[in-house]
């Protein structure tokens, strides 16, 4: 694991890394000493590791939550190279979201071609990240939401040492398998004007979640439309499970 | 409006009251002066002003939040008499819960015989309340769950003095058209597995609510399992509307 640079403002810490292909940042609170819980960040399609929203939760969770978060650019994604056959899907996607059309076969495409690398990806940084000492082997929780909770849902499936997880904005029918298979409480966001994801296989996914805690919090709007207050609600239950 | 005892403990003070036929109950934060948010709350089928529920959440709204709570017997309920029409009624519902059968258009009658009344009652129970000094003329919060919701939502409705509400575990379609004239801030509850409402209808009755903030908050369990982490919510939600 490479660290490129360390700055600080307003009270975090932000470390771009390096960890074999894997672009990476982490954010811990000034100061950070010894271990504390961790939050991986998974963004959407088409973002980054510092796409805004990102960005403003990971310094809102270090700041007011005292975690570490980590977030990397998945396969195909920021900083990452992409394949000519990515290419021609995400040019597909973008075409029939213009067309107001459906989209729900390309996401499993653009799944089914990232998610192997992406939980593979996942797994190595956090061994690496909590090996550092402002970090350490602490709690760890899983964000992600749209493309971050299709990568996100095999990846806290596949690892006992993610406890709690924020998810939404999907409702692919290829997620339902590894839905089934998470057991730790979930926070599962829906929008309920969602444009790209339709509500009836939203709320399909939410339950085929296998938690016996998982709550569902849905809201008017569309699919980038998330309530400022959902963020408020979404510290509190990383703070109630990994505090 | 007549107190009929003052007691105190843990920080609440608890006032049973009686205006015209409505008993009713008030708690306020021990040594409250002057204006505060007050939250009306609204009991379930077959319980009453001071069903344990109720109490545990008016204490803590009061304790926790710095709020003034009422909560009264509706009609039929409690310490009122019941109308032998409504008791024929309550008898057959009880059976057909007991039989797991359907008990959707009962829940229409039971409503539709106490919802004129019950809004009337609230409306002078509220009317009431304000005029005292510890509690004055401040924002105003609505909360109830199943027959609480059934008779709250024609209220919230018609009741511009309510600025927020938390209401759920309903789906009768009977409320479809109070649903749509509630246009404040709501919170709506909905248990995932819930054995006395349709999973459908619920999310029907809360696709109908006409306010661009409502929030829904579903969670596996049957209709008497809301979780404890619900209650912090609901609390938050009334401080960051009425506080």
């Amino acid at each position: 694991m490479r660290f490129h640079s360390r700055t600080s403002s307003a009270g975090v810490v932000e470390q771009p890394f390096t960890l074999g292909e894997v672009p990476g940042v982490l954010w811990t609170p000034e100061g950070a000493r010894g271990t504390r819980p961790l939050i991986l960040m998974g963004h959407g399609g088409g973002q980054h590791k510092k796409a805004p929203g990102i960005l403003a939760r990971a310094r809102r969770f270090a700041a007011e939550g005292g975690f570490a978060v980590a977030a990397i650019d998945v396969p195909n994604h920021g900083e990452r190279p992409t394949a000519p056959e990515f290419d021609r899907l995400a040019a597909d996607y973008r075409a029939r979201v213009r067309a107001g059309e459906d989209t729900a076969s390309l996401d499993t495409a653009l799944y089914t071609l990232v998610v192997e690398q992406t939980v593979a990806d996942w797994q190595a940084v956090l061994t690496a990240v909590q090996h550092l000492d402002h970090v350490g082997g602490g709690q760890v929780g899983y964000w992600g939401m749209s493309l971050g909770c299709a990568l996100g849902m095999p990846f806290v499936a596949a690892e006992p040492r993610v406890r709690a997880t924020v998810l939404g904005l999907q409702g692919s029918p290829v997620l339902t398998e590894a839905a089934a298979r998470i057991l730790v409480p979930v926070q599962f966001l829906l929008q309920w004007d969602d444009e790209l994801m339709p509500r009836a296989q939203g709320l399909a996914l939410y339950d085929a979640i296998g938690s016996t805690e998982k709550t569902l919090h849905a809201n008017p709007g569309r699919h980038g439309d998330l309530p400022r207050f959902e963020l408020d609600d979404t510290l509190r239950f990383f703070a109630r499970h990994l505090g």
